[in-house]
């Protein structure tokens, strides 16, 4: 008998027939003997709507009401899936947040999980009661609702599998598992029986449609064992994420990943001295811009040199705006910026143990006339910034080169 | 200065620009120096949708979990109402329930106010804070979402304005106030500018569309002042539901009402001895049937009788099943039903105080040929139950001959 909690995302409890499903899911993973806490997401296309209604109401509306709204969603969909349990005879009742109570930070709107009182809800699931859990939703210190920012249903069932002590919190989604690269791009691109943690945060930019960071993050933290499996092909074996000493055979690279939501500054010609970093990433932290990827040439005259760095595509006006305020403390020449970049990474935790990783990914670029304008790397990550037309070229080039293609 | 509850049903806010017009209202209130508690309704369609799914999921449903589904209506809308008017610089906030808390009894999916905890709200409402109350809904017993049962909403806002102190609860729906009949049947039928709590509750088969009958006992037995207006012409005057103290010249009718959902039960030829209204009325209470009007005639041989009264017609056939499971204890000879009839009933405190009202009602009919099948009378009312296909020429002749055609 093991404790597992159940995560439903909104395109699993899209109509009543889906929830009949999802239901049926549920019973079957009771009878196994097991004590069962289910989170669902709101129905698909049910936030979307209750969020479009707040923004056309107001832009700028108060983030508490923001979040009475939006948390609807989900009361909804765990009130119908309890009743659909219980018209199957299974012993189940829905838990809103503040039920629980799952308390939550301040920040409405994007609020943070503080603690979560499982006393109850392990007393229900001891007696056989399927616990049918809000997800995304928690109660303030003001004592009104509060939300945990759009794709927090993956982080509330986290939270709630290490609160209750569950042996393995399984994510039920649309795709049937976690994969070594987009397989839209690569035919070949094959399913991981299993991903270390840290591989999965650094998977996020393919990872982040499956998987939420914070969920990923807080699944590493406590030692929750992950699996992200298909709703529609429930018997399928999906992905186990797992700490990194759980997986037997490491390859040196287990995945490859894109992001095309990166925008390139290039400033020229900036004085080469101490405190022009601080002069140029200060701005842009008080304007609230993450700086991804950066590199710094050698100045060639020991007084002038560029300093290039990426920046979230939806953020560069914002950066271009506080670098252009801080022009007279930086005192650069010439200011750029490209959209048309990319970044690709390769990924695995194998690379702490194998040499060459990243000779293999600059020669395999290389020899597809791919030019490398960044690089930055990690212990278990290789990152390059080329130019975005290249990116499906490049993706490919790499899963054969380490190997992906072949299981 | 005078603090104020308005309550806004399902089609005054049944989008987001009808949300606006409400906010737009709730501030030329707040605005005129007053205190205000907003109480709304579910967006219109909003209740009925999820009501469907609650019973296409199972018709016999967990009314705790229909209890959750069904109150996210209201929250949402009163979580936009709060946007809306916070947008327009209006201070305000919204309150769930749980959040008052407005506390219910057990019985949920119909449940009663136990109390409502108004401290919260007055000190907020008197620091000039809009409260923007999620009607018909509120906490069980058992810390779960309960709800009022349809119509509620009313019901709410009532109970909110005995429990704040309130000096009106001013209900804005879509008609423009309490007629003298129904306006669809007597074009003469006129607005009414005051009735008394007793002739509303009597109204009911005109007046539960426009106020649910439990609201109406809740402000009569608190004394709070209700006004009946439209969301679409707030200007209007409206009808006010007062103490019969407060009405000035009272007319020995005040209004004609009405109503097809009767459906007659006659006994023929059963013992006329003591005890037989017991076997008879006592197995339609344990159904659950309610018996509306009764008329029993004299014996003719001393021995033998006949009894004849009404029920719900959505109540009929569980009411011949019973009185035919108790056949043998009664001892009729003959049981026959008719739902061709309707009950039309002329209403006014003015009658304790005028003789020949109910002789009044008698010749009229009489005169248009219409045949009085059942008679029954209180204080303030006379209803007889006459065939269906005679409804409007009953009503349209009453209205005339109690001059309620002219103002």
């Amino acid at each position: 008998m093991a404790k597992i909690v159940m995560k439903f995302g909104g395109t699993s409890v899209a109509d009543l027939d889906r929830i009949r499903h999802v239901a049926g899911l549920v019973k079957r993973q009771l009878e196994s003997g097991d004590q069962v806490a289910v989170v669902v997401s709101a129905m698909a296309g049910e936030t979307d709507k209750l969020v479009r209604w707040t923004r056309e109401l107001s832009p700028l509306h108060d983030a508490r009401e923001y979040d009475v709204v939006v948390a609807a969603g989900e009361q909804i969909s765990a009130g119908l899936l309890a009743i659909a349990l219980t018209s199957m005879n299974v012993n189940a009742r829905s838990w809103l947040g503040w039920q629980i109570p799952l308390r939550t930070s301040a920040m409405h709107g994007a609020a943070r999980i503080v603690s979560i009182d499982a006393r109850e809800l392990n007393e229900r699931m001891a007696e056989g009661q399927a616990a049918v859990i809000a997800g995304f939703q928690g109660v303030a210190p003001d004592d009104r609702v509060s939300t945990l920012g759009r794709g927090g249903g993956d982080t509330s069932a986290v939270a709630v599998a290490a609160a209750i002590g569950a042996d393995r919190c399984d994510i039920y989604t649309d795709v049937d598992g976690i994969y070594t690269t987009d397989p839209r791009i690569v035919a070949r691109a094959r399913r991981l029986r299993r991903v270390a943690y840290e591989e999965m945060l650094e998977l996020a930019s393919q990872g982040a449609k499956v998987l939420q960071t914070r969920s990923v993050e807080t699944a590493m933290l406590h030692r929750v064992p992950l699996r992200v499996l298909s709703t529609f092909d429930p018997d399928g074996e999906g992905t186990l994420v797992c700490d990194e000493e759980d997986i037997m055979e490491k390859k040196p690279v287990t995945g490859i990943a894109y992001t095309r939501e990166e925008a390139k500054i290039t400033l020229r010609r900036i004085p080469d001295q101490p405190g022009i970093a601080a002069a140029i990433f200060g701005p842009l932290a008080d304007a609230g811009v993450n700086v991804d990827m950066i590199v710094q040439n050698e100045s060639e005259d020991g007084r002038r040199t560029n300093l290039t760095f990426t920046v979230a595509r939806g953020d560069l006006t914002r950066a271009l705006q506080a670098i252009e305020s801080a022009a007279p403390a930086i005192g650069y020449r010439d200011l750029t910026s490209d959209t048309g970049v990319a970044k690709v990474s390769v990924i695995g935790v194998g690379m702490r143990s194998h040499s060459g990783v990243a000779q293999t990914m600059f020669r395999t670029l290389a020899e597809k006339g791919i030019n490398i304008q960044v690089i930055s790397t990690s212990e278990i990550k290789v990152s390059v910034l080329i130019p975005e037309e290249y990116v499906e070229l490049a993706v490919r080039a790499l899963h054969s080169a380490y190997e992906l293609d072949v299981e």
